[in-house]
């Protein structure tokens, strides 16, 4: 959009165009344009009309264009920033979700947006890679779901002014096909080792779950078993087209189809690579790089380029278009400023932002603080700062509540006293805050250390001489704290009063010190606006903490991968340890630590209690093309009202091939009051049971299957499944 | 063979049998027999002879055993013991390799052994998996040529009194078939991730190399993309009997075929795995485990088990046997004990404990140390230890010489003071030894600081309550020195004098410090009996350094994988750093560290210099199936005469698949004389220039390639071939 509009200064709210730059940016690249742009609302609707009115009434065929932007977890054209993709997944809520991605539409579309660049369905099975927090854990089928409830919020609803036949009021995309998220050393576009078995049953089954309605999908950058996403008909053609069926547009990541020339090494001209992408299943190509396809008419005018392949892909664009209803009503709506930033969105992102936190270690049920306590010390370089992580637009923190305000807004009107020291940088050994910390715990009742990872904005994360520990293309070699935080932690600890450490983070912090000798632990992964407060309502109990782990926490990086879906017999124990004292006590597996994660996939206390019982299965003997389901009582056996996941994981006892140790297929998050209880049922499809056999077909094999409710590593009752 | 015998006291000398035990035994097992025991030699051939002589005269058919041990770098029924495999590939001297296999099957052949379980061709590129050490590297090619060559010195000749049908002396057995050395987590046995380029490009080709002609094969415990190796009919009979067209006996690990019950979930009953692993194209089952194969007859009675399976895997294993001519005779030589521990043996031990070591750091050409210096001193916990590695019988270490003893021979007829101190136990952060040590370092005019990993004998290694560092079902999570180690060389180095650090280890030690701070770094793989004698001289230059890294060394655990022939693209480049000082430098892959290796592969420093000129390729323009030759004249332009492996690198600059960035297609050892030069002359075959195509098949494409000769990180000249 910045071909006819000055788009750079986000306070610039000059309504103008350049009708030049209108014209030749439409001549060749108007089928879908890039409208990211921080800038006054109104400038902004200003452009789009420009555009599509362009468009639609001054070239051959008036054909609207794409209006794309980003909306991992909010709308980036300053709209509500809500929890990180990690974070929404650990509501473990696919109707809390699929609000969310609604929301993140209601912002954008009257403002004339049509395309969002999300959700993300990657794994994060790699916890080095940067990109972690963008993915919704390393379970593909929590991942399927969420994403899955995603694509609907999204898209769900009609445009304005549209016909019948539109279906879909805005393009989610389903981003990145296929297998981005085990890059080889978690270095971002790293190759991704593996085989068609595992392609199936991990990496793509997220896809298959979520995307077949998905108007557009996006592809990897990553090569898959030497063969790059972007030019893998196997992927984008045989399975996507010919066993998915699905209809719609495939677009390439920025720039990368130029990586075929610079990255891949299989292709030596724009020509080849615009040639064997397209041919290869590819339908668009996102700006970023050299736009490749302007070789293509040429090509082919000279025989060279499958003609049929470019039909076809005009087919899927203008499909994903007409689902739509563009060509009806492409352009923005007056009252775009009634959808944006509405009090329903803050509600919901409120909810979302309490929703996401879990609690993960609560000795002698130190939480939650009640408010008749003195005072409280807040401490650590996340204490006053808004970690929204990537994706979000420049300065978007500054819509956000830090903890040290969420604490203050809610203890406003009470007599508890807040001491706040920074103790550290994040970025730094420099231990100089270190005494004021030290006072501020010894001064209080009790201390909250805030420490983690942190992330910049999408302009930030991108500038020469600014830092960060997670993001897109910020890899780390160690999943410990950096510099001096386990310190401050440690000397915080040492002062005496109990210690809550709260872990903001964009992925997974691996430090079993912490997990060993504090008194509480709660991960909250990158909030939305309002997780300061949501932060402080969960630590004084006005919220009941309910959130679940997406993703196994390893004691370090040399004992990942961690994921709870391992293959059988993939995770023998032997463990090791070196004590606190210094001695070493050896074992095998691993010599001196241990491949079991400190907390587990599903992982999430509460500040009640829940029992299960009765757990049955209907029927318990199926036959290879029934679902059945799981039916269990949970009871809240404390004091106060709560959330539970209700969360089942099946084994396949005996199988042709060798499956996962086991593997999560059912969720429910339900709400219990104190000494209520309620019956769950969860319905388990055929289709979950099937191995990726050795004939290469999905197929159902008889015999018998654990069914197990719990957590990945702990079962509150267990049934058997019989398949005939 | 204690089936029949007595076994178990090596010092027990009985010439005795168990007659009911030995007709029991052959009544079923007798196909291969075991026989590593640490005995008596004159009781051992009694053993063999007895057991042999009862199959060849009072069976029906008089077939002869397989007499079976270990041989992985030294013959394990007490013979001489050679540098570990990952130290023998540091040779990069394959003429040498196969006659130390020579040798193992001298020791071996007279006492009536007929089949060694060796070599090894896994590839290292997990490093904290616990038999790195058992490995040749991370090469596929290097893994390849070693390979063949230890093949080929353990198979060629032929037993005596055998007729001109024979072919081999000795069965070698290629382990483990295949891609074993990649296991999830680095976690012994665990599950291999990897599709069908990965598979053929890389785990395949050292056993394609290296494995045609060996007499058996023996298969991998672990699963690849969800398949067990042991029931892998693609890879057993597809690729290995058809495509290859193998014709010799395939044998399972030890108690593997259980594990399809127990590890991996395929069967539930003994008579599956019998079935399913003999149909798949296991052609033996080793002990260890509950014998499956002895529910074999019932089932090929009842017709559920292909016959034509079973008389295929009775030809593979007799064809094995009338291979050596073993039913002319199978019986141990009358005069076993003259090739046992000669004096030959002894000079090609030293000479390969010479050839192993690798020398990494040498800052002011601090090395060699002269003797007229007044005095060294002698540090560490590996100072006065024999390290072996793992698979060397009980005690062998008995016959090793020590790095002190080393010294104190080497020096015995000079003035140099040898000033030793322990400084540290491997096992433990004690580090009250370190005043002796640092007073040593004082009082003297070099220290010498010997730290690293450790591995324990065959009996030692599963004995419950022992510790190792690595060896077998020994896997770490870090790959830093243990203990007190990495303080005491910082101690030592702090008292001033120059000092040299000596990693004795069997996989690479991860110590940026020790690479940045410290006057020489030098690197001893596991050695064989004269490894401390070896040392010594090397260190005080009666031996110019020439061995080469047969793997790449990591800055840490959370760098890996760091293998030189990553594919394109794979290995993005922005480090950072923890600096000295505790600032932080912030960067992105890693963000503070970097995925370069320390050291890479190929690497090895000499005490005199080389020149590359003249680098031709002939012809430079081939067909495509053309080989062609790369000719470099090298010159020693140092003071002393020295060995240079002469390193030919390939890249695939334009390929349909994504291919290395570059990997090693050919080498040569040469001694030059100072002064003097050699014209050098490596054949590359047509087929090393091979893609394994988007079709599934070996291709040579044509287009440029680019040659290099070098080290996998040094150019020393390159050039380019054009493929038509």
């Amino acid at each position: 959009m910045n071909g006819w509009m000055s788009l750079n200064d986000p306070l610039d709210n000059t309504k103008a165009f350049n009708e030049t730059g209108l014209k030749e940016m439409m001549r060749l690249k108007g089928g879908s344009i890039w409208a990211g742009y921080l800038v006054p609302w109104e400038k902004f609707v200003f452009g789009v009309e420009v555009g599509q009115r362009y468009l639609m009434e001054n070239t051959t065929l008036g054909i609207p264009a794409l209006i794309q932007s980003e909306g991992l977890h909010g709308f980036t054209n300053n709209g509500t920033i809500f929890p990180s993709p990690i974070g929404l997944a650990a509501s473990f809520d696919v109707d809390l979700v699929s609000q969310v991605a609604s929301a993140i539409s209601d912002e954008a579309e009257g403002l004339g947006i049509n395309h969002i660049f999300a959700p993300v369905l990657d794994l994060s099975r790699e916890l080095r890679w940067g990109r972690v927090e963008e993915n919704f854990g390393e379970d593909p089928y929590l991942t399927g779901e969420i994403g899955h409830a995603f694509v609907t919020g999204l898209q769900s609803g009609k445009r304005r002014n549209v016909s019948s036949t539109a279906i879909a009021r805005m393009a989610a995309t389903c981003k990145h096909f296929a297998a981005f998220g085990s890059p080889q050393g978690g270095l971002n576009l790293a190759q991704v080792s593996g085989g068609e078995r595992e392609l199936r049953t991990t990496f793509l089954k997220p896809f298959d779950r979520a995307c077949l309605e998905s108007l557009t999908i996006m592809t990897a950058y990553s090569s898959y078993d030497g063969v790059p996403a972007i030019a893998n008909d196997h992927i984008l053609i045989d399975i996507l087209r010919k066993e998915w069926g699905y209809k719609y547009w495939v677009v390439s990541d920025a720039g990368s189809v130029d990586l075929l020339i610079t990255l891949h090494g299989t292709c030596s001209t724009r020509e080849c690579a615009a040639k064997t992408t397209l041919e290869k299943g590819l339908s668009g190509e996102m700006g970023g790089g050299t736009y490749t396809y302007l070789t293509l008419p040429d090509q082919i005018k000279a025989g060279t380029v499958s003609k049929q392949a470019l039909d076809q892909t005009v087919g899927y664009m203008l499909r994903t278009k007409f689902a739509m209803g563009l060509f009806e009503n492409p352009y923005p709506y007056k009252d775009w400023n009634s959808t944006l930033r509405t009090a329903a969105a803050k509600e919901l992102l409120h909810t979302t932002d309490r929703e996401s936190i879990v609690l993960l270690e609560n000795r002698n049920n130190i939480l939650p603080l009640k408010k008749s306590i003195g005072s409280i010390a807040v401490i650590g370089p996340h204490a006053d700062r808004v970690s929204f992580g990537d994706y979000v637009f420049f300065n978007a923190t500054l819509n956000g509540v830090t903890p040290l305000g969420g604490f203050k807004q809610l203890l406003a009107d009470t007599s508890v006293k807040v001491n706040y020291a920074e103790g550290s940088k994040l970025w730094s050994n420099d231990q100089s805050g270190f005494p004021d910390a030290v006072s501020a715990a010894q001064s209080s009742d009790a201390a909250i250390v805030l420490v983690g990872t942190w992330s910049l904005d999408q302009t930030l994360l991108w500038t020469p001489g600014t830092n960060a520990t997670t993001g897109e293309h910020v890899d780390v070699a160690d999943l410990g704290l950096v510099g001096a935080q386990l310190d401050l932690v440690k000397a915080v600890k040492a002062a005496g009063k109990p210690t809550i450490v709260v872990f903001v983070s964009g992925k997974p912090v691996a430090e079993p010190w912490i997990q060993a000798n504090t008194d509480a632990v709660i991960q909250q992964f990158y909030p939305g606006e309002l997780g300061g407060l949501a932060l402080a309502e969960i630590i004084f109990g006005d919220v009941n903490p309910s959130g679940k782990l997406p993703v196994s926490f390893p004691h370090d990086v040399g004992t990942t991968p961690v994921f709870y879906n391992y293959l059988k017999g993939s995770r023998p124990l032997d463990p090791g340890a070196v004590l606190d004292n210094g001695n070493l006590k050896f074992g095998h597996q691993y010599v001196l630590s241990t491949p079991v994660p400190l907390w587990s996939f599903g992982h999430g206390l509460s500040y009640t209690t829940f029992q299960y019982s009765g757990l049955t299965l209907s029927p318990s003997t199926v036959g290879r093309n029934n679902d059945f389901t799981v039916t269990v009582t949970v009871r809240n056996t404390g004091a106060v009202s709560g959330k539970e996941v209700v969360q089942v994981y099946l084994t396949d006892i005996l199988a042709s091939v060798v499956t996962p140790n086991q593997e999560l297929v059912g969720f429910q998050k339900v709400e219990i009051p104190a000494g209520g209880s309620k019956t769950v049922s969860i319905k388990v499809k055929s289709e979950q049971l099937a191995v990726w056999s050795l004939s290469n077909k999905w197929v159902v094999e008889p015999g018998q299957f654990l069914i197990k409710v719990g957590t990945s590593d702990q079962t509150f009752a267990n049934a058997t499944l019989t398949v005939n």
